[in-house]
């Protein structure tokens, strides 16, 4: 691996000594928030991790706040001059906000220097990419961490946010080996579990695990606020509803980024979550006990082994 | 409140001393699982709870552990026998043995001797009530407490588990009044906070506000079993789906019973349900923005501030 990394640290206009101790000499994270401010809250904790972190956002306040906790060493909120000699770049920004944050990236970008990013959707991020980067299109590579709490912005980051969990890359096929093995890396410091996927087969699995819960827990939030009763209804809520509705605190905007842009995914497994239901809504209809039971033993037989897996 | 239970306590067959200490002296647990079992411990807890506690179910292995464990002083698998000389009989059974063990019961009840459940959908157990215990219905308190987790069994049980929880109580016009106030008080002793509600009304706030939740959690991980990727889209599933999921770990049978007691309302709400995720479906092909914002802000500004109540 050190090989790797040194011939793509190779790259080093300051011709600063530490280089060859550093995985990354100047990292810039544009989105200094709950991924963003957590990967750098790692990546600085281990001696061979980066030097200097840039933040880079529209929220100066968040900025402030990320340099007060120590969560990057200084912030502009230009994005050009927050590229400008580094060797790593992050993007952290909502789905909505890549393509422009590439493009602005673009005329300052070394020659070399890798850019990924914290997508929750790979296929509109591609798309952005592709679109916006032009001839530096092999140091991209595209990643999603698969971690997260409903909180966000810099105070709600931690250091052991990635610790067991996995990140998936969807290198494209232009990728450099080079730019993705240091992604890798810099995962791996991060305490992740890194696995490469298709971009399509992310998005659909993803849309799965995760888009579908978060629309369901919003609907599912929103139906009861749509209900007379709905003082009294959230007054007898229990640990179930809690459990279940909490993801429904996640920051909107992102969500509605994340569900427009992988539209196609969410759409097929909303359609085959209400397929699904429906086959429960007629068995309950009719007391059709037996097909009940069986919906409700086969999630609960499944759902029980995951839990087994997870401890 | 000493008057009420005095006078409640006047019917005392074994002339027994402690009587007037004691809120309930001969406690009849019929069903000693998560329920029966942690409320037997906290009342055993309290120094002026009750007296003997017998246990009653049909599994003698679990029945067995509630007495290696002291959750209970001894057990019988016979509920006339179980019932004998008890002054409250607590019916922890699932809404599909109500009827049964009502009936079961009768023959052997003392007078005066005060009968509540734990259903978590009321008009069946009303109903059931009504058919089976004749001229003792003015002793049944029907209630619900709001509380418990995904396991089952006398092992998951714990004394703290109402601890600042709310029990719905849902008296009928026929139902004693010092009957009425000895449950709640029993409730009050284990920690509850008691609410009086109407049953219909009861299995619609529950209907919403529980059962549909369990639904969508046992429809969603049904929906992602059927999916051919399978392995992997558990092997990605990240906390958001975890918590949400929880829920479909939770007993078959009993869950299975509660939609069908409550079918009416559960039927009801799954549809108020579909038509808002249609509704949200609708705005997503048309990238309505707008209206996907409209929805996720509400859900999470409601849901943050029931998180802020429950804080």
């Amino acid at each position: 691996m050190s090989s790797v990394t040194s011939s793509v640290l190779n790259y080093n206009p300051d011709g600063n000594d530490l280089v060859d101790n550093l995985l990354i000499r100047r990292l810039v994270i544009i989105g200094v928030g709950l991924i963003g401010g957590s990967l750098a809250r790692i990546l600085r904790k281990q001696s061979n991790g980066c030097g200097e972190i840039i933040g880079c956002g529209r929220g100066i306040v968040n900025l402030q706040t990320a340099v007060e906790l120590g969560v990057i060493d200084r912030y502009t909120t230009d994005i050009a001059e927050a590229v400008t000699d580094a060797d790593m770049i992050v993007v952290a920004v909502p789905l909505g906000a890549m393509a422009k944050t590439f493009a602005a990236m673009l005329p300052n970008l070394a020659p070399h220097a890798i850019v990924t990013d914290v997508g929750s959707a790979k296929s509109s991020v591609v798309a952005d990419a592709r679109a916006q980067l032009a001839a530096h299109l092999p140091y991209f590579v595209p990643g999603h961490p698969i971690a997260g709490t409903e909180k966000s912005g810099v105070t709600a980051s931690f250091a052991e946010l990635f610790q067991k969990r996995r990140v998936i890359l969807t290198p494209l096929p232009e990728t450099d080996p080079l730019a993705h093995a240091k992604v890798k890396k810099m995962w791996q410091l991060a305490g992740a579990e890194v696995i490469d996927m298709e971009v399509v087969h992310h998005d659909e699995v993803l849309a799965a695990t995760s888009h579908l819960p978060h629309v369901l827990a919003y609907s599912l939030v929103d139906t009861l606020v749509k209900m007379e009763e709905r003082a009294e209804i959230f007054r007898f809520s229990a640990g179930g509803f809690r459990d279940f509705s909490r993801i429904a605190s996640s920051d909107p905007q992102m969500w509605h980024d994340i569900c427009v842009a992988n539209r196609k995914a969410v759409l097929y497994m909303i359609d085959l979550f209400n397929h699904q239901l429906q086959e429960f809504r007629v068995a309950l209809e009719h007391e059709d006990s037996k097909t009940i039971l069986e919906i409700f033993t086969r999630a609960k037989v499944t759902r029980d082994k995951l839990q087994e897996k997870l401890e």
